[in-house]
């Protein structure tokens, strides 16, 4: 039987392109069995507020491709970023972190964050899982 | 005798600063034999469009520096981005990957991708190499 | 007796939010016991001359909440990133690298930097550790 393959990823961003790379790999690492661990700090924490990644937009560098994206991805069904987390989610290989630093520097309380969040944790959650990890990226 | 080394680089980003601090890093790799392995993906991307690399610049945050970069990389005789990426792939131990959802969304085909590219591929085949790699990295 | 864990860290940017998840990762992991490894380049490397760490702020797409975290972190007796390096230094598991080609680009020398820094060095120095670490990012 071969290892369980193990990605950890880091989401600091909180752009919609970002978001979308990052969702792109955990989706695909998760049909690929991979075990995936996302770990929400900074931007990426904010985006985990109710509401706030569907109003996710792009960095001020490629502001003005706004539109023409969001109408692309419209018009090829293309899921959303917090539609790609709820189907990772539901394939219970997926664990989401929301970074309790951030937290406390964002004045962000649990209840202020969607439910599919699993733990609130500081780096050290993330770095044992980390120095396991096949894959270690930053985002 | 020792096993090759190898460097698993997802290329997200398409500004200059980025691009040389990617190519930095592949080329030395490759100067230190490693296996070399850059995924192109989302703003990154678009950079392999025939002529796209040559029109890099830097983010909104450091525009204003833009010209005085590329004033002092003429003046050192620094390589471009794409001579770089052209050396590498002279090696013969660099491999290009264009990411075929990123080629979608954003309507490229693979006629308008620079010949250096090897292989068209979504995100399954950079896990796979990745999970096997000594280093992996995303800019 | 556990081998020590090893964190390689490519510190590219120089925003305020990247030093502070860089730091709080890098502090994170010296009291974890792991050899931490920064490797400062481009705007990254510009952050390590004497007093511009101070002013580091954030990126254009947040630039209007620069002041407000500020503030916060004030108020919340957060230390500043250049007391995370210091702290970090001090623990004596920490190294750290400035990126000699970003110093001949920006005409920055060995006595514009903060004394910190352990050692000047190319790309080649830090993949040979990154090879060999646990964890890789960059950011």
């Amino acid at each position: 039987m071969a290892e369980t393959k193990k990605l950890a990823l880091i989401v600091h961003s909180g752009t919609l392109d970002k978001l979308l790379s990052a969702f792109i790999l955990g989706s695909t690492a998760v049909t690929l069995d991979f075990e995936v661990h996302l770990y929400f700090t900074f931007w990426g924490l904010t985006m985990l507020k109710k509401g706030e990644m569907e109003k996710a937009g792009l960095p001020a560098t490629y502001k003005h491709m706004e539109e023409q994206l969001r109408e692309k991805m419209k018009e090829m069904n293309y899921p959303t970023p917090y539609e790609m987390l709820k189907r990772m989610k539901a394939s219970g290989r997926m664990k989401l972190y929301a970074c309790t630093p951030t937290m406390e520097m964002f004045g962000i309380t649990r209840d202020d964050l969607i439910p599919e969040v699993d733990q609130l944790a500081g780096a050290a959650t993330f770095l044992d899982i980390a120095a396991d990890a096949d894959i270690t990226l930053l985002i």
